[in-house]
């Protein structure tokens, strides 16, 4: 089973690769560099794909990427937004179109080495901000890619989703128990050395860790004030649900 | 009417962008340098909307190209093929995921500035090699995008294809009452600085012309010999089809 996976250095991502790799899975591992501002990410994934003794393609398109107006990811003259994927501001760190393009670009290659997968990290979390990263997406864009390359890549080719119904409090606790180190993962969307602790993507990390019991290990310039989920666990636990 | 429009700077994508011209559509033209051998062709895409004042980015995405495996189109260890589209061999020129790979860049691209269209120069010649020139094709890959960028883009947003039904032959007539300056246009798949005449684009080219009607002011380095277009022609012509 080959599968080229789309590695951005997150935590979601990471333990997706850890994931396959467990299960003996031969990969190729993907990454973008889009303009993003937080290239930190892609230290983690060549690191840790290295570390598993992985191949890994960094493909460039940032052209692309900062031709995209207005979005807080890429334009160094817009902010990027703080508070929760929930809030209307996040809107902002919309990239459209970058799972298109991302996937597309993967199943070309995976079509040309004969490859089984494209596997992709996207999850339940990202669904009411990131379009592209619901079911309905991800399943039309799979039936257009094989008929686009009919005849060019396996009949069974498909992509990949094993964590697309999972919260990323799901996927911490898998990424523990799998033994990935979740420390050299990278959430946040600031440019910043440590993580900002306060976009969307830094708030929504600092919660999964809490969710799933897993101590985190991350240095965060601030820290989130969680004290409503870390009170939902309390209760829960006291009683026994 | 505002279009994203590809123009890779052959016949086809040059008329398309002269034909939305000549109907006052405004129009970002989009190239691509995928790693492609026949890099000339970027000039006249340069040159050509830049005559017609219209705004040009190119975007590279060579890292893509390059990591396919075994194209001829951009592998410098691979001939490109002569002889017809039907033959066998033809399918070396097949770059898989790449019309899914340009169509996602524009349309993200659309996306992000309002725009109406996703302009591209598919016509009813490349269906037989291309499965990424087909209609189902391209109908599934609109469908799938406008998901992926809901409430992203315009909901009206979509891929215009006008030449999908066309051969290249009605391309070449339509281009021809345009002005389109044919002459500057690029077709040929070799890296050469001439047509080369021979592979399954440049002999697709020297027919288009003659069925057309239309003299072709290329020059070949080998001229393709095609009597029996122009034994057909003169028969229709006699028989007053």
């Amino acid at each position: 089973m080959k599968s080229i996976t789309l590695v951005s250095g997150g935590m979601d991502s990471v333990t997706l690769m850890y994931q396959l790799h467990s299960q003996e899975a031969e990969q190729l591992i993907l990454s973008f560099y889009y303009g993003q501002k937080h290239t930190k990410e892609l230290d983690g994934a060549a690191a840790l794909s290295k570390g598993l003794g992985l191949d890994q393609l960094i493909i460039d398109i940032d052209d692309y990427g900062l031709a995209i107006k207005g979005c807080a990811l890429t334009d160094y003259r817009k902010d990027v937004p703080h508070g929760h994927y929930e809030a209307e501001t996040m809107r902002d760190t919309v990239v459209p179109g970058r799972n298109a393009v991302m996937l597309s670009i993967a199943w070309g290659l995976a079509a040309s080495c004969g490859a089984d997968l494209v596997s992709c990290a996207v999850h339940s979390g990202d669904h009411y901000i990131y379009p592209d990263c619901r079911p309905e997406f991800i399943s039309a864009l799979s039936g257009a890619l094989a008929l686009g390359t009919k005849g060019h890549a396996k009949d069974t080719l498909k992509i990949n989703t094993p964590f697309i119904k999972m919260t990323k409090g799901d996927i911490c606790s898998l990424g523990a128990s799998l033994d990935v180190p979740l420390q050299r993962t990278w959430t946040c969307y600031e440019g910043g050395s440590v993580h900002c602790g306060e976009c969307g993507s830094c708030i929504e990390r600092q919660e999964a860790f809490i969710i799933a019991g897993v101590d985190d290990p991350t240095t965060y310039l601030v820290k989130h004030d969680a004290s409503h989920i870390s009170e939902l666990k309390r209760i829960s636990s006291h009683a026994g649900i």
